[in-house]
């Protein structure tokens, strides 16, 4: 086996600089770092794993629990930590505690083991029901900072990325009313998420200042409604609603499809808005207006926010949270 | 620190019994993996995961590499891993390459060191095209089973997880013939990937058996082309197609949406058909026709050859190849 001092004799630098271009140090340059790897793969170097983090206690890598591996937004948020961290010369390392708060304590266990400097995480549905912190503050005490996003424990004192939910809905709501549309319906099937009753009041709100119509309210079970007879009986019944803003993007998607189907005129006499992605809104016909949640964004700035704080670079003790603000995306289904 | 021998002397049971439970192994009754695990709990017990990993060889940890974690598909075979992963005790760790050669390579360097006991992963698309293996072979050789699903690399001797992209494509274009449709295109936005070749294949085995046209083949760029131009220009410069069949759910998804905003009767005159998930399926109106891909079975296949592997069940080296069946769901846009 070749050590560090062999391939720095070699290469004629300091064991320093070769242990800091395999850990892929900005300090530095390209050509040294090549070098020194090349020759390293070439020698087959195996760096210690166990020795290395026990002596500058650095994996260079970050472990990232997320609750859903099927919510695409989920999805997108670990690609732009996957992003933002390779561009740091960070590895990332996944678990998914698939909403159970056991798998999400195991994880970290799991990973608080050495393997990773520190977290970023979306909390299980199961922790925010029973409340649970003691995990995430363990984990902190032991040296090892966490970022939470989107589902945040509030009571733990960690760096946070989060979304302005209601103002997005409420901002939206808006702009069909400028719309003079004068009886626009809310549907949502995430009626039982936190940020879906946030998108629900954010609709209130709107509706209720302007005073034109009462607030109308469509509400999806997940699992248990047909969600196309669901909305197709709802539009024939209430002939007179004029748009539809969806707290998710099935349903979006759905209701555009619905009124097209049912004859009306998408956007002259009808419109509709939605929490959704490019690719959803990429395609309908016409296109979808979309409520975009900068899923990657959220990403990267909670990778961001974790290599500062593992690199010691905010001096003081405080906690950040940062509210990653939505945008809306017109096209052709609203005016 | 307490021991693992401190806890067996308090429980009164021996030594490897605690270890074991510990590592819920099932010749552990349920009862007695509880007792230990309070205990452990209680005073804080910290396995030293390196000294457990030299002595028994085993971290009951699997490490998984994703080419994609925006690939709807991939994401759900990773649900299976875990789900299949949990049954028998083990924990997944995932690491994702996004297409590259080079995160695959270092993703297998970071986990083959003492992190995990063996790999499932899927092929990231520059190392298919580069037709680089020498890093899993390298892997393999250093006791580390790998089990490949979906995009696999056929000269690497290990266990393989497949769908039967050819087969699949080739009888749901033999149902649109049956359904007497004369001008059948089909249409792809993988043409680049090593299934999406598989499924033309397929499509155009069944054409030219039939003999009553020639293939016809739209391929669309995934991130040059304007998805719903090419497809709606195609469409009416090809008034004589009557039917599309699509190796990816967006094809399929706008190829309905379209046909509809043209007129056209689905399924009375045109039909449908494409590789997708009963959520694309659910959103379309009418309800799309599709090739299911069941990437959950995939993935707890995939998870039970590792396992299996990993416990030496298959007595012979040989290795086996899994295919996992797609079926056709038959829904409203086809006759």
């Amino acid at each position: 086996m070749v050590t560090l001092k062999q391939l720095a004799k070699e290469l004629g630098v300091s064991i320093s600089t070769v242990s800091k271009a395999l850990n892929n140090s900005e300090e530095i340059g390209e050509d040294t770092v090549r070098r020194v790897k090349e020759l390293a793969e070439l020698y087959n170097y195996k760096p210690n794993k166990v020795a290395l983090s026990l002596k500058n206690n650095k994996t260079k890598t970050i472990g990232v629990i997320i609750p859903n591996i099927l919510n695409r937004i989920l999805a997108k948020v670990l690609f732009g930590i996957e992003t933002e961290a390779a561009k740091h010369g960070y590895n990332i390392i996944t678990c998914i505690s698939n909403e159970s708060l056991e798998k999400e304590k195991q994880s970290l266990q799991l990973l608080a083991n050495g393997s990773v400097d520190g977290f970023i995480l979306s909390v299980a549905e199961e922790t925010q029901i029973n409340n649970e912190i003691e995990h995430f503050k363990k984990t902190i005490s032991q040296g090892l900072p966490i970022v939470m996003f989107d589902r945040v424990a509030h009571d733990v004192m960690c760096d946070k990325v989060i979304v302005d939910d209601f103002d997005a809905m409420y901002n939206a709501t808006k702009s069909l009313l400028k719309e003079k549309r004068k009886n626009i319906v809310f549907i949502s099937n995430i009626n039982d998420l936190s940020v879906g009753k946030l998108r629900e009041r954010g609709y209130n709100k709107a509706i209720l200042e302007h005073g034109v119509q009462e607030p109308l309210v469509l509400k999806i079970k997940r699992k248990k409604d047909d969600h196309q007879k669901k909305i197709k009986s709802f539009l024939k019944k209430n002939r007179t609603v004029d748009a539809v803003i969806a707290a998710d993007s099935s349903s979006g998607v759905i209701a555009l499809n619905t009124a097209i189907n049912l004859g009306l005129k998408v956007p002259k006499e009808f419109s509709v808005i939605a929490f959704a992605s490019k690719s959803d809104s990429n395609h309908t016909i016409p296109k979808l207006t979309t409520i975009r949640q900068h899923a990657k964004e959220i990403g990267v700035s909670a990778a961001q926010m974790l290599i500062a704080r593992m690199q010691n670079l905010p001096a003081s003790a405080d906690v950040k949270t940062k509210i990653v603000k939505t945008s809306i995306v017109k096209n052709k289904s609203t005016l």
